[in-house]
């Protein structure tokens, strides 16, 4: 008789094959008990209630009876890390001899193997989950969803880092968002378009929040009366990820916790709303909390980590907005703020002290437009395509650009953006 | 009083403003009726029966009688056409001194406000529901959705035309599809993986029916036991999405029809099934057709489009499917058919004469795989990640790759894959 631990996707069950008169011979059974560890099989059988609980199968009340196995595929060499060690709690002390934590770029350089770990396929299940809460929240509040061209003929967005491209004799440039073609969309009568692609940054910095490739969630909407619906809807749409990950998908976040722990994220789902500072209010806080206001024209990274940190301990919730940001610190197409021009009517999002997503209202009158960007130092000549847009009317608009891994990462506490991406980019890596 | 032609989306609706005592003034009647055409404005009224049927709008039986009207944003400068032209029939003959065809290329240039047309308001609203339904047909199959990189390390798949990326102090590569990666994610025991995203083509080519970049609809499966249930899968998401068309958005089909002028799409939905021919069975219908059997190696463009026309007259349907290509003519990572090592298990799908979907049942041995690389001029070393993702063991796996433009441009009859693509790409067009 021999034992086979089987598994599939997140679960795990545990098979037996004996020696049977007439089905399976002792031959059978010696092959079956030395296959290597990891080989592909398909097995027939009957499904039996085990005589005890089986810890080490996350099925753990049943065992398959196999009579027939077949070698679907088997294992060439040796596997670069133990698929024990792949699962094994990140905060477990190591057991000389015994184990050894598998480094993340040992992991990445072997990433098919590594993403076979069951905290892998709940990631990405978890990461499929969150498009589907977005899409489906934003189709049934009368978005469409729309495809815009990464390929752009001139390098926009106030000439942030931009990986240029060979096309034919000429060149053309990477989209950093889909910014442009969402407000074109817009004033071409859409009202409501949302966007799931890849956006492209070439920025030089290795840190654990940035990939040079990652997956964008972006939505724009024509505003009635006021900005504070785009905000209020991105909200809404959020708390609908939380809610639904939290409800649908409570498996898959304890078996990513058995590896990364982390305190359950947080957020107000009540009547009280969301927490939302203005700029302002979140300086103070960090003021009182000891910053220098004279370093607080802006809200560096530290400092964003240290007001998560304040806004969990006054308002027990990992998950906040903070409104109306200097003009100054944003990009040319953000609509100041009609009560005071030194600010405007832009917003961040926050989870677990980190940015998720930036979004504002854009302006959309071409004269306007075409001013605040010679402000910022860009020729409006050279983006005349996108401010033509806007000489047909468009309506007043807003949106905001969400990166999919972060949110993953920050629900997830995963610590590295990397394990996010199912082959994360970024300035080192281009493979696997 | 003053009439006014109010438009949202796919529809229109008449609206009128009369003077009324502390309501309306006469100065805001005369300011109304002499807003030009295509402004922006949010109204606020009664909705009434309309006294009779009002033939100019798509919803006839009502009218709104307007008590506040508000202009959002204003027309500056000439319209690039008319908004009744850039909507006109396809085939309703010039008629000198009333109207113009408005040229593909014109309409192109000025995007942003051809899109305004309710055709394609309609065209688009039908992109959204394709992604919407293969996708949900995926997700009740077990699958889930993958994001892969869009940048690559590795020019690969044969060396076909791909672009060329700086990329730091090196260059990466445009993916010409998730081909590797959505195979490694069934490696790493993902079992049914889809994306959607963009993929590029650097094919020099201004064809009807080429883009240098488009929404690829991307799947990949292990399988049990044979790879027609891949073929049969791949079937069945169609079917569910033509379906899901025809029964959810039959308006959005007629307003499209009333541009462009086409035969229904037909499929087989009966218990008879889909048509499928074998590429021998394909090729005798040719050259009973009259087409010489010696230039039937391969099927080009003309012969597709004449096979289509056979299908068509023969059997009364729009779609097929072609099984078991020469493997001569597949890319290396093709199954070749083991009862037939010339011919390879993979098929193409055609819509209206046109190629839609291509895939195969891929090799799973890293060894045969290769042999197969070196027999094309591959060298296997220059795709290790690739090749080593099968070191582990990966289940026999197929799959196949679908143009969204195209399903949508021949679902329609567009004529033109330009029409699918809200801003399409062509080695000519980087703008807008």
């Amino acid at each position: 008789m021999v034992f086979l631990h089987l598994r599939q996707r997140t679960n795990s069950v545990q098979a037996l094959m004996q020696i049977t008169e007439g089905q399976v011979s002792k031959q059978m059974v010696k092959w079956a008990g030395s296959l290597a560890v990891e080989s592909i099989v398909l097995v027939e059988g009957t499904v039996k209630q085990s005589p005890e609980l089986i810890k080490s199968a996350t099925i753990d009340d049943i065992e398959i009876h196999v009579s027939e196995l077949w070698l679907l595929a088997g294992v060439e060499g040796r596997l670069p890390f133990s698929f024990e060690d792949a699962g094994r709690s990140e905060t477990a002390p190591e057991v000389e001899g015994q184990f050894n934590r598998v480094l993340l770029d040992t992991r990445l350089n072997n990433r098919v193997f590594d993403l076979r770990a069951m905290t892998n396929h709940a990631i990405f299940k978890l990461q499929h989950a969150i498009g589907d809460l977005f899409r489906s929240y934003l189709n049934s509040n009368g978005f469409i969803e729309i495809h815009s061209p990464k390929l752009q003929g001139a390098a926009t967005e106030s000439g942030a880092s931009v990986f240029k491209v060979d096309y034919f004799k000429g060149n053309a440039y990477l989209a950093q968002s889909p910014q442009l073609p969402k407000q074109m969309a817009i004033a071409a009568d859409f009202e409501r378009v949302y966007e799931i692609g890849p956006v492209f940054r070439a920025e030089d910095s290795n840190t654990h929040r940035h990939l040079t490739e990652f997956v964008g969630l972006d939505l724009e909407m024509a505003i009635e009366e006021h900005y504070h619906e785009v905000r209020d809807l991105l909200d809404g749409m959020l708390k609908a990820i939380f809610r639904g990950l939290k409800e649908q998908y409570a498996n898959e976040i304890a078996t990513v916790g058995r590896q990364f722990e982390a305190e359950e994220f947080k957020w107000r789902d009540g009547p009280e709303g969301t927490l939302i500072l203005t700029f302002k209010e979140a300086v103070d806080l960090l003021v009182e909390d000891g910053v220098g206001r004279d370093i607080l024209d802006d809200i560096n990274t530290e400092n964003e980590k240290r007001l998560g940190r304040i806004v969990k301990a006054k308002y027990d919730t990992d998950y906040f907005i903070i409104d109306k940001f200097p003009l100054a610190l944003r990009p040319f197409y953000t609509m100041p703020d009609p009560e005071d021009p030194s600010l405007s009517n832009s917003y961040d999002f926050f989870m677990r002290g980190e940015e998720i997503l930036s979004g504002a209202q854009r302006i959309h009158d071409p004269e306007f437009l075409s001013q605040q960007m010679r402000a910022k130092g860009v020729d409006p000549e050279s983006m005349k395509g996108y401010v033509d847009g806007f000489r047909i009317g468009c309506p007043p608009h807003g949106g905001g650009g969400i990166g999919l891994e972060r949110v993953l990462m920050l629900f997830l506490k995963l610590n590295n953006i990397r394990r996010a991406s199912l082959f994360p980019r970024d300035p080192k890596r281009l493979e696997p």
